[in-house]
This record gives structure tokens, C-alpha cells and sequence, in this order.
């Protein structure tokens, strides 16, 4: 987005958790602000200074400290790159919990403090799950060792949970320790046309139904963005012919510890759906090589890159009913139209896509599409679309945070009650309010 | 146990939120203690007065407010008994996350504030990722509702978190919303008899990588509590002669969407393992009806009350490393006998069992039954079995929780920093104190 560009020259880049709580200690004593950097791949200005803070950058602390290879229990740096994990664990036969498009350069500390959702959610669940232990420095410099390696202990409050997500506005996550998963013998993937948006939910039932346990992936494009798609030449599942007539397209992924007996099912949904007397999909593409896997997900990881060259686009994460996606985008687009927005020179398309999988409330990536940045556009969009979500009692940020750019926006997914609790719990740990000062609370 | 008596005769028990708000404002404007009751099913006592507090049971709570079988989100109040959610999941062929022995008694509302593990723990994880909100009644008669049913949501701190495994010590949870899991369509387990301790380990990799996404259970069950089990008629899974020779037992179980799939995944599991040229195993049976799948479980299952048959038990519920499950039970003997305690009068067996897949920490339920609870057998175990475990980085406490008859045991699982913030916690939330007293918190 480019939208946020810090003042602070200042980054300092410890190397040790001690070395992080001096710092922290340092700059307590002194009320001076510090902001947590990680890979600096946030979507919503939480890593940049919003005044002439501290950066205090993880980057220098990025050694894996311990994994047992039994349990699938990695204990880590903050400052690890999610990449550079995987890798370690690939000939361990594992993998990480989370996936997402920055991994080259995110870091498991900065995934923590956003509570990163990503592509394997549907999966392994969130991160309030699989993290078993954090190691924390508070605002005052005291470390908050929770690194536990055990996946149960009913011992008191929970404290690291607190951190997850955060943003770091509570503390700085130096150490992480999470359970990681067998890696799945086989990926398959299908790529899925559907004449009608209504059959999206009826056809989520039937794949969970026969699919079950290797499902990992339930991805939702919508016609307009995968006609962008294939125009910046991101990639083309299907024939023209094919895609005829379709209104979306869904994009299913299943992960097992059997080939045959993934291809199996996979081929006897296939079946089913196509012969059904009212079927639900118009067609179906079946990945049998890995290449051909790995160009169905290139249609959909390089959406975010289509709309890009396409225009300047006005990004929205939010969760709404699953119901509701199609809706969301018709009424966006009459609204803008009623504004005489909709033309040649302002907006030209609103598109969306998202994770069906992950719930009733589906995570809706909602793209306005237009040829500039224009303060009429913004104002017809805000907070029109933070209204829209908070009818739908949906969330104002799925994945990617508050930060800096949406802590007006947080009242419209949170009552005032939380957010007073959010506040008395900021007050508790940073009573001098030194930690990502202007993130996340209003 | 039966070893807390509360003296309180006062149990109220509201019908709704608003009634369970005004109770508890009204106590804490005269600083009258409260404690929330569940289905009273708890192992440490926590759901009993300690002095002369209100009960709070949630007993007339129990409506399911809402589900969608889409996304297989439930809403409950929190009383509703475990057992009744199950019940009114089947036909929508969706299963609760969570499965325990006490289900018939226990309430949602319980196992959230016990942060309850249970035998699925393995397959779907643990509460705090299945918990998407819950419905709270803080201290001072607040409502905080967090009861969304979003799987995602990041804006701000997940407050929630806090009150899961909280052993309502922080506030009354009215309403739960939870993610639940399509039922599977096939359920098979075996029970593998093994030669020496050391082969669970490599079993466990071998089974993981096997039997992958499909693993839900793999119970350990050490050869004196398998005797005990068939003494005290809790079934008999293997011949006298396949026995022989064992040192150990394990329970495999799986669950998924094929049982064609899964039926010659474990058929082949099986076949490797014993076509090893060092098996792993001496023998296995694989049940081939639900009769014998259930005869199996009820092994497992019976376990306790086989313990119970026997003498008069010392029950702990600990995490420690895998490899050190046998080491652990041998140097309480050693120690029993070395106080001169191993012997007929006193301590009769030191036995032990748990789950395996938990991680690498392993929950043990570690055994000691005597013929009588006496002061000397006491004194030889506490603070002896809590020393070991924090030598090892264990837990106290892996999932029964704290209560009121482990409070002093906190320390060996917590360090100083953690129950320091525990406390500031606890006061910010309840600075009178009303809340479940001397429960948690030394
Ligand atoms: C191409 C692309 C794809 C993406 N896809 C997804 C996606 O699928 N799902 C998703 O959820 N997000 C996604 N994101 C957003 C982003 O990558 C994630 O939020 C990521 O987790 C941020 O990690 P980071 O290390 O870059 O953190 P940063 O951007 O450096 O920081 C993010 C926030 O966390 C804080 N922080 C960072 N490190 C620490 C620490 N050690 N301790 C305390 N606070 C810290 C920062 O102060 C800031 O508030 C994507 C971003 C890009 C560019
Ligand atoms: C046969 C048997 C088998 C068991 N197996 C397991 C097992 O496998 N795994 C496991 O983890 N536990 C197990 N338990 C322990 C117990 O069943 C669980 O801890 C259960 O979750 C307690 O639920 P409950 O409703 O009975 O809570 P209660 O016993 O009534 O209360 C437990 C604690 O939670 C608090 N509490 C209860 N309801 C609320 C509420 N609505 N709001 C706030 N606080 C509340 C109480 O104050 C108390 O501190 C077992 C118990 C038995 C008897």
C-alpha cells in the first residue's frame, strides 16, 4: 500500500532477548516509544513509527533453539522467517502451521503478533491453538518466560495468549514455541466453475461432506477478479469454453497421507457433483501433475497482483456471512453507482475473493478497483463499508489487524465494553504507553 | 475424591444472563464470594465453597442458541451438559470438539473454564483454538460479549482467552460459541502389545507417519494398570498369551471420512510393524466390530476405575517429556521404597497411563494406590512427585487444573514473573476478590 512511511531513523537490531529487555528497560525509564519490527510485510501500518519512535527490529535474532521431532514441538527466535522455517523442518517431515504470501519475508514473531490467518488455517487452526509458549518482554524490561514445550498444561490464565495478536502494543515477543504438523504425503487441488453464486454454500457442504479430513483449502474468486486474472496474465485454469456461463469459481485443495486414496476422493466428488441431476458446478479441472497444481494456485495467489495492475485498489479483509459475499459486493457496487462513482476515471470494478473454509463468516476480500486514489472515493467507501460489515455482525479485519489505519475502524467490530477491557488490559502492562504507541486502540 | 466438602447451602441458579449479571453485581457491591458451578464434575475442587460462598450454578442455562450447519458453528449457553450438545450435533453430523468421561454431568460452560482436554485433544486441538467467543459476566456484573461466531477476526485483543481455563476465577461464562467438527464416518482402533518401554517412542513416529490426518488417539497404558484393568473386570483386549512378554500397551485410535481408506491404512500400519526385522511390537489386535472397537475403549476407560477397585489412589495428572513416562514411575517407587513405603499395608502399586499424542510432553496420569491415605505416604510424595516434574519442565497439573488442592503446587510449573502477572490479572478483574476465592492463586 505505501500509504505509511515512518519518521525514525533510529533501528536498533538486538541480538539477544536480554539485549531486547535493556532496550525495553532503557526506553521505559525515559518514556520513549518503541515500535516492534519484524519482516515489515503488515498490511495495515502496525511496523512503522507513527512519531519519531524507536524501531526495535527482531531481525538479528533468528536461530531456531530447539525441535523434537517426536512431538513436531519447534521452539524458536522471534526473528525466524517463516521461509527459513519451513525449510528446517521440510527434511523433518513437517510443517509449519501457517502459510502465507509473505513468507520469504515475514517472521514467526510478527505472525504471532498479528495472529496470522493465511492459506492453512482451514487446516491446522489458529495460532491461539498451535503456539504453545511464548517468551515476552513487557513494557517494563521484565521477561515473561511462558516458552513451555507441553502442549497441555492447566496451570492459571493463559498470559500468552494476550500476545497473540497484539500487534505489539503489549510487549515484544522474542521467543516462540509451536506445534507443528506432519507434512501431508500428498496435495491435490480442483478448480471448480459454478454457474451460480447461490451454489457456492450448498457445494461447501458436500466437499466437507466427502472430503472431510484432507480438506485444507476452500477458495472463493469471484468472475470479475478472475477475468483480471487472466488478463495480466496470471495464470488460466480453464478454457474460454468452460468458463462460459460461470458466475464464480471455487478452487478446493486437499492434503493427506495418502495419494490414491486422496485421488480417490477427490475424483469420486468430481463424479457425484457432475452427474447430480441439478448439478452444482458447471465444470471442474483436476490438477494431475504438479504443475498443474501449482498453476491453479497461481490463479489465486496472483488475484492481489492482478488488481494491482489493473488499478489503484481500495482493500477490505473483512468477515461476513457467507451468504452475504455476493451481496456485499452488488451493494458496494450500487452505492458507488448512486454516487456516479462507477464510470471510467473513478471505479471500475468491485471485485471480490476469499477463504470460504474458514467459517459461516467467510473471510471476503473486497477489492474497489479505480484509476486513482481520489478523496471522494474514500469518503463514499468509509464507512460505508465498516457499516455494512457491522449490519452483517461481521469483523472489520479478518486477518490482517487494526495497526495504524484501522484503529477508527475498530468500533465497528467490537463493542464498548471490549474495547474499555482492551484498554484497562494496555494500561496494565504499559501504563507509560511506550510499546507501538497510535496502533490498535483509538 | 471426595475429598472437598463446600459448607455454603446458598445455590442459586439464574435462568439468564441479565439474572446472572444482577447476582453478581449485588455480591460484589457487599463483597459476598461467589462460586460458579458447572456440572461439578472437576478433580480439583474448584467448583466447591472454601468458606461460606454463593453458589452460582449455571444448571438452568442450557438452551443451544444457535448452529449453522454450514460452517458447523454452535452458540450454547454455557450450562448446557456436554452429553445434550453431542446429542443435538449427531444428526447434523457434526461432533463437539471435546469428549471426556464426565460428559454426562459436565457443562460446556465447565469444560471452557477448565480449559478441558479430553480424548480428542489430538484430532481437533485445544479450546483455545476451538472457542471462537464466549458470553462473560466480569466481577462487577458487566456483560462482556464476545460471543461472535467469526473464525476470524483480528481486531484487538482476544480477551476471551483469558477467561478459558480461568477456573471462573475471573468472571461467569454465560455463552459459548464453538467450532465443531464434521462427524467422521469411521472409527477403528487396535491395541498393540509391546515388549519394552523404550518402543513407544519410534511407535508413535511410525503411527504419526502412517496413519497421518486419520490418528485420534494413541493412549499409553503400562503393563500394571493393563493387569489391574483384567483383575477388576474392565475386559480383556488380548489372549493370557499374547500378553506375555508385553511391558507396555498402546491404544491406537483413528477417525475419518473413508473406512475403506482408513480399514487398509491400519491394515498396513499393522502388517509393517510386524514384518519388521526388530518389530516394535509383539502383537496387536485390530477390532473388526464396533462391539470390539467399544470392548477396546472400555480398557481404557475402565482403567480408573480398576484404580479405584484396588485400594485408595493418589492421582496425579502430569505433563512430562515421553521418553521419561517409565523413569518416572520407577523413581517413585524407588523413593516409596526407599521410605520404606512399597508394601503391604501401604503402597501397593505405582502405575501408570495417559496420552501419548499430546506432544512431546506427554500427559501422564501417574498412580500411587495404597491400601489407606495416610499422612506418611503423603509426606513421601509432596512435594516429591511436583519436585520431579519441574526438574523435568513439566506441568502439575497437565489438565485437571489448579483448583483449591493445588495452589501450592503453582510455583513447580510457573516461575515467579508468570504468577506475579497472573495476580495483577485477577485484580484487575476482580479487585474484591469475589470471584471463585482461593481458588487458582496461592
Ligand atoms: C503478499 C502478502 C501476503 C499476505 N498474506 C497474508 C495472509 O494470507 N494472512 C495474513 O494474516 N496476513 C497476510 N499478510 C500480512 C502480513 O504478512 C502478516 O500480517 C505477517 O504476519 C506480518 O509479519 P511481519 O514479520 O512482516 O510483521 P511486521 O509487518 O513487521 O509487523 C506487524 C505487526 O506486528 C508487530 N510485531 C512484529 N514483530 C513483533 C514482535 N517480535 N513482537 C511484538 N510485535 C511484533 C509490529 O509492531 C506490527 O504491529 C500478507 C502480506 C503480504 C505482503
Ligand atoms: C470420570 C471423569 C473423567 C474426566 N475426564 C477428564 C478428561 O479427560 N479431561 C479433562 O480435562 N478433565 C476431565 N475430568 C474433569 C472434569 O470433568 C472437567 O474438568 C470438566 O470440564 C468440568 O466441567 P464441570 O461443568 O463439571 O465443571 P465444575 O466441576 O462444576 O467446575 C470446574 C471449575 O470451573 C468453574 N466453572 C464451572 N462452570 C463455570 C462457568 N460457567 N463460568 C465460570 N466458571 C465455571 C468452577 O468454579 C470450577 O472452578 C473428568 C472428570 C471425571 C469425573
Amino acid at each position: 500500500m505505501n500509504k505509511y512511511h515512518g519518521k525514525s531513523t533510529t533501528v536498533l537490531k538486538p541480538r539477544t532477548t536480554k539485549e531486547v529487555s535493556e532496550i525495553v528497560k532503557w526506553c521505559n525509564d525515559r518514556r520513549i516509544g518503541i515500535v516492534p519490527q519484524g519482516g515489515n510485510t503488515g498490511l495495515v501500518g502496525g511496523s512503522v513509527p507513527v512519531k519519531d519512535e524507536l524501531i526495535l527490529s527482531l531481525a538479528n535474532m533468528s536461530k531456531v533453539r530447539a525441535f523434537d521431532d517426536v512431538s513436531g514441538i519447534l521452539v524458536a527466535d522471534a526473528g525466524c522467517i517463516l521461509q527459513s522455517l519451513s525449510d528446517y523442518l521440510a527434511p523433518h517431515n513437517y510443517v509449519f502451521p501457517l502459510d502465507l504470501g509473505a513468507k520469504g519475508s515475514c517472521q514467526v514473531g510478527g505472525n504471532v503478533s498479528t495472529n496470522a490467518g493465511g492459506l492453512r488455517l482451514l487446516r491446522y487452526g489458529s495460532l491461539h491453538g498451535t503456539v504453545l509458549g511464548l517468551e515476552v518482554v513487557l513494557p517494563d524490561g521484565t521477561i515473561l518466560d511462558q516458552l513451555t514445550a507441553l502442549r497441555k498444561d492447566n496451570t492459571g490464565y493463559d498470559l500468552k495468549q494476550l500476545f497473540i495478536g497484539a500487534e505489539g502494543t503489549l510487549g515484544i515477543v522474542t521467543g516462540v514455541s509451536i506445534l507443528t504438523a506432519p507434512a501431508p504425503q500428498a496435495l491435490n487441488n480442483v478448480m471448480l466453475a459454478l454457474p451460480k453464486f447461490d451454489n457456492v454454500l450448498p457445494l461447501f457442504k458436500e466437499v466437507k461432506r466427502q472430503l472431510s479430513e484432507i480438506l485444507s483449502a476452500f477458495e472463493y474468486i469471484d468472475r470479475s477478479v478472475y477475468d483480471l486474472a487472466v488478463k495480466h496474465n496470471q495464470g488460466r485454469a480453464l478454457d474460454a469454453e468452460e468458463v462460459e456461463g460461470a458466475e464464480c469459481f471455487v478452487l478446493v485443495e486437499t492434503s493427506g497421507g495418502n495419494r490414491e486414496h486422496d485421488e480417490q476422493k477427490l475424483n469420486n466428488l468430481l463424479e457425484s457433483l457432475m452427474e447430480a441431476d441439478e448439478p452444482l458446478i458447471n465444470t471442474g479441472v483436476l490438477a494431475t501433475s504438479p504443475a498443474q497444481f501449482a498453476s491453479l494456485w497461481a490463479i489465486r495467489e496472483g488475484l492481489t497482483e492482478a488488481v494491482s495492475k489493473e488499478g489503484k485498489a481500495y482493500k477490505y479483509d473483512i468477515s461476513v456471512p457467507l451468504q452475504k459475499f455476493q451481496e456485499v459486493l452488488d451493494i458496494t457496487r450500487e452505492h458507488l453507482k448512486s454516487k456516479g462513482l462507477m464510470r471510467e476515471g473513478a471505479v471500475r470494478h468491485v471485485v471480490g475473493y476469499g477463504h470460504v473454509g474458514d467459517g459461516k463468516s467467510g473471510n471476503l476480500h473486497l477489492n474497489v478497483v479505480a484509476d486513482a486514489y481520489t478523496p471522494e472515493i474514500e469518503a463514499a467507501l468509509e464507512p460505508f463499508v465498516y457499516e455494512l460489515v457491522a449490519k452483517y455482525k461481521g469483523s472489520v479485519s479478518a486477518e490482517h489487524g487494526i495497526g495504524v489505519m484501522k484503529t477508527h475502524a475498530l468500533q465497528y467490530s467490537k463493542n464498548a465494553v471490549s474495547i474499555d477491557w482492551m484498554k484497562r488490559i494496555k494500561q496494565l502492562f504499559d501504563p507509560k504507553g511506550i510499546m507501538n504507541p497510535g496502533k490498535v486502540l483509538p
